[in-house]
C-alpha cells in the first residue's frame, strides 16, 4: 500500500507516528499547504518510507497530480472538513481510495433550521456514490473516533449483543484540563463550532432525519474511568446520518459534553457573529484585508495539537445502546478512554488527537490486508467490526464494554 | 474660526450636522482616511462652509499639510484613541489649538496591574505640556460627553455646589435597545473593550492614582427619566486621571452601567484572546494577512452609529457629588439624558452618538468667543463651567440636577 496523507496538522502528524510503528504499507506521503509541517513530522518518524511534499488540499488537480507522482493507491484526508470535496472528487479522479474523518458540510434548511434538514452532512459525498461503485473502489468516510470508531461499535452491537435495537446514542465526554490557559479548547475550534452550532441532527425510524435548535436535549451521562457525570447536548455529527444507512435502530443521536463554560463561549461567538466563515473586511499592514471570523477565532487561541504537555486527564468515546437480547432489555456502552499521560508519554500526541488518529491507521491496515473491502461511498459500519476492534488494543488502550449503559 | 475636523465616522458626522446650525466659524473641513464618509458629511450639511479632504490619520506630516493648505487654526479629533498622538503632534506642529474626546492610551503596570497604574491614559499627552504653553495654545483634552460634560459637571460642582467635595463619581447608563440583533452595541466596540478590560483607575487623595480588576466594585445606580436602576462596574477611564488635577475631591471614579450580558461578551472575548489588538496572521483571499483580532469583532458587529432607526430608549450621562455645603451634607446627581427618538428626529443621530458629538462643538463655540481660552494641555474642567452648561440648552435637552444623588 502507497498512502498520500493530506494535511500534517495535529491529527496527521499522530497518523504518522502511529503508521510508522506498523508494516503493512510500503510508502507514506505527508502533505501540507506548510511544507515545514509535513517535513517535522516526517523527520519524526525516522522511517525512510515517509516522505514530504507541499499541497493545498483546495487545488484537486494538485492533489491528482501528487498521488500519480508517488502511485499512491490511497488517499488519507486529515484536513478540515472545508477541504473534503477538494480531496474526495482528487482521490477518484486518481483512482485511488478515499479515507476522511469528518463529511462534506451541512446547510441549514432555509425556513424550518431547527426542525427540517437541509443539506446533510455527507449529502456531497453520498450523491457521487455510483461513481465509487462503478470505479470499484471505496470512499471510506468518517474514520476517526466519533464518527469511526462510534460506528464501528453501533455496527457491533448490532451484530454481536442486540438482536433488536431501540436507541443508539453516540455519547462524548471528557475531565481534560490545561495548565496555563484560561481557555484552550483540545480539539479544532473550527470543527468544534461547526459542529455546535449548526442545528443538531437526530434520525428517528418513523420521521427520518430530523433537525432540533443548538445545545438542545441536555442530559447528565455518567462516563467510566473516574471521569464521572458530564452534561451533554444534542450536537451535529456525521454517525447519525451514518448509522441508519447500514444499521438498525428506532433512534440514533450524538450529544456531546461540552459543558456549560464550553456552551457559553459558543454562544457568545455565534451572538457576535465570530462564528461566521463568510469574509468581512479588516486593515492589515498590507491593506484591507477579506478574513473568515472564525479563523481569527482559531489564530487567537492555542493549537490544541502543542498543548499535551499541560493537559491533564483522560477522554472518553462511545456508544450507549439500548434494545432487547433473546427477548430481554439490554442497555450497553461500548467506550474507549485515553488517558493524556499515557499518550503523550508514549507517542508524544495529545489524547484526542491520538484517539482520533488511531482509526484511519487501523482502518488502512484492514484494507492493505483485504479484511475490509467494498466499492462506493461507505460508513465504517458498513465493514466487519470484530478485526477493527481487535486491533484497537494492539495499537495502545483496549476498548470496553459496560454492561447497563 | 477655521476648522479641521479629522475622522467622519458616528461622532464626526454627528458633529457637522450640529456644527451647522451653528454661525461661530467660516471654514470646517472635515476629513477621513475615507473620502467617501467625509463628503457624505459635507454633503448632508448642505452648508457652503464645509468642506471634504482625505487624510490618514496616522500620518503626522499629512494632517499639518491640510491645516496649512485650509489655514485652520484648530484640529478636532475624532478619530479612535489609536490616532490621538499624530493628530496631538499634527496640531502643535501646525500651531493649531487641539481637541479630542479621548486622551492617549494606557499601559498595565508590568508587574501589579491591578494595584499600580503603568502608563496612565493622557500620560503621554501631559508630558508634551510644556511644549503647548510654551506655544501660547490650548490642547482641550476629553471633551466628549464621558469625558467632557461629565468634566465640567465636576468643576460645577466644586465652584457652585459644595465648600468640600468628598467623591466624585461619574455614572453612566442608558435603556437602549435595538430592534432586529442579538447584539448590537451602541457605541465603538474597540473603544469600549479598551476601557473595559484595561485595570479601572480610581484616585483617592491620600493614595494618588491606583488600578483594581476590571468590572470590580459594583453597585446598582438608580438614573433618572424612567432609566431606573442599572448595575455599574469601574470602568477606565479619562475623568479620573482629568478631575483631580484641577479639582479638589478626596475620591474619584467612574463607573459604567454595562449590564451582565455585555460584561459577559466582554469577559468572553478577553478569555479567547479576541480583545487583542497586536495582529495574529490568518489567510486572507490574497494570501497570509496580519490583522488585528480586535478590528475583527468590530467588523463583525454592526456599525453604532447606522443603529439609530433601530434603536429605542434613553442614554444618561452624569456626575454623582458627594460632600458637604455650608457646614450640611449635600449629594448631587448632575446630569444629561438624551432620547434617541429625539436625536433622531431632530438630528438624525442616534442618542449615545448626538450627546458624545454636541460637547466638541460647545467648546469650539466657547474658544472662537474667547470665553474659554489658555495654553497647555488641559481638561474640561481647567475652564469655567457655567457658559458652558448654558449652551447646553442651547444646542438640545438640558442638563439637570437631581438633589439626594
Amino acid at each position: 500500500m502507497r498512502v498520500l496523507l493530506v494535511g500534517a496538522g495535529g491529527v496527521g502528524t499522530a497518523i504518522t507516528r502511529i503508521a510508522a510503528r506498523r508494516p503493512f504499507f510500503e510508502h507514506f506521503v505527508a502533505a501540507d499547504h506548510q511544507l515545514a509541517r509535513a517535513e517535522a513530522a516526517v523527520a519524526a518518524t525516522g522511517d525512510a518510507r515517509f516522505h514530504a511534499a507541499r499541497v493545498d488540499a483546495a487545488d484537486q488537480g494538485a492533489v491528482t497530480a501528487l498521488l500519480a507522482e508517488h502511485r499512491c493507491d490511497v488517499l488519507l484526508n486529515a484536513t478540515d472538513p472545508r477541504f473534503v470535496l477538494p480531496l474526495f472528487g482528487a482521490a477518484l479522479a486518481g483512482g485511488a481510495t478515499y479515507l476522511d474523518m469528518a463529511m462534506s458540510l451541512s446547510h441549514p434548511h432555509p425556513e424550518r433550521p431547527y426542525q427540517e434538514c437541509g443539506v446533510k452532512l455527507g449529502d456531497a459525498q453520498f450523491e457521487r456514490a455510483g461513481e465509487w461503485e462503478r470505479a470499484g473502489l471505496p470512499a471510506l468516510c468518517g474514520i476517526g473516533v466519533e464518527p469511526g470508531l462510534s460506528d464501528v461499535f453501533a455496527r457491533y452491537a448490532a451484530d454481536e449483543l442486540f438482536d433488536e435495537i431501540e436507541e443508539i446514542g453516540v455519547r462524548d465526554g471528557a475531565d481534560l484540563t490545561v495548565d496555563g490557559y484560561e481557555f484552550a479548547p483540545s480539539f479544532s475550534i473550527w470543527t468544534t463550532i461547526e459542529e455546535c452550532l449548526n442545528p443538531p441532527v437526530l434520525y428517528d425510524r418513523d420521521r427520518g432525519w430530523y433537525t432540533t435548535a443548538p445545545f438542545s436535549e441536555p442530559e447528565v451521562f455518567d462516563f467510566p474511568e473516574g471521569i464521572g457525570p458530564v452534561e451533554c447536548v444534542n450536537v451535529e455529527h456525521e454517525e447519525v446520518l451514518l448509522v441508519p444507512r447500514w444499521v438498525d435502530a428506532r433512534r440514533v443521536s450524538f450529544k456531546y459534553g461540552l459543558g456549560q463554560e464550553f456552551i457559553d463561549v459558543l454562544r457568545t461567538l455565534h451572538k457576535l457573529g465570530l462564528d461566521r466563515t463568510d469574509p468581512v473586511t479588516v486593515g492589515s499592514s498590507a491593506g484591507p484585508a477579506a478574513v473568515s471570523p472564525r479563523d481569527v477565532v482559531a489564530a487567537c487561541l492555542p493549537d490544541p495539537a502543542g498543548l499535551g504537555d499541560r493537559m491533564h486527564g483522560k477522554t472518553c468515546a462511545g456508544t450507549w445502546v439500548r434494545g432487547t437480547k433473546d427477548g430481554a432489555p439490554r442497555e450497553v456502552y461500548l467506550y474507549h478512554v485515553v488517558d493524556n499521560d499515557w499518550s503523550m508519554r508514549e507517542y508524544g500526541s495529545q489524547a484526542v488527537v491520538w484517539q482520533t488518529a488511531i482509526n484511519p491507521v487501523i482502518a488502512l491496515e484492514l484494507l492493505a490486508a483485504g479484511t475490509w473491502s467494498g466499492a462506493g461511498v461507505l460508513g465504517p459500519e458498513a465493514f466487519p467490526p470484530v478485526p477493527f476492534l481487535d486491533l484497537v488494543g494492539a495499537y495502545g488502550p483496549p476498548w470496553q464494554l459496560r454492561e447497563g449503559g
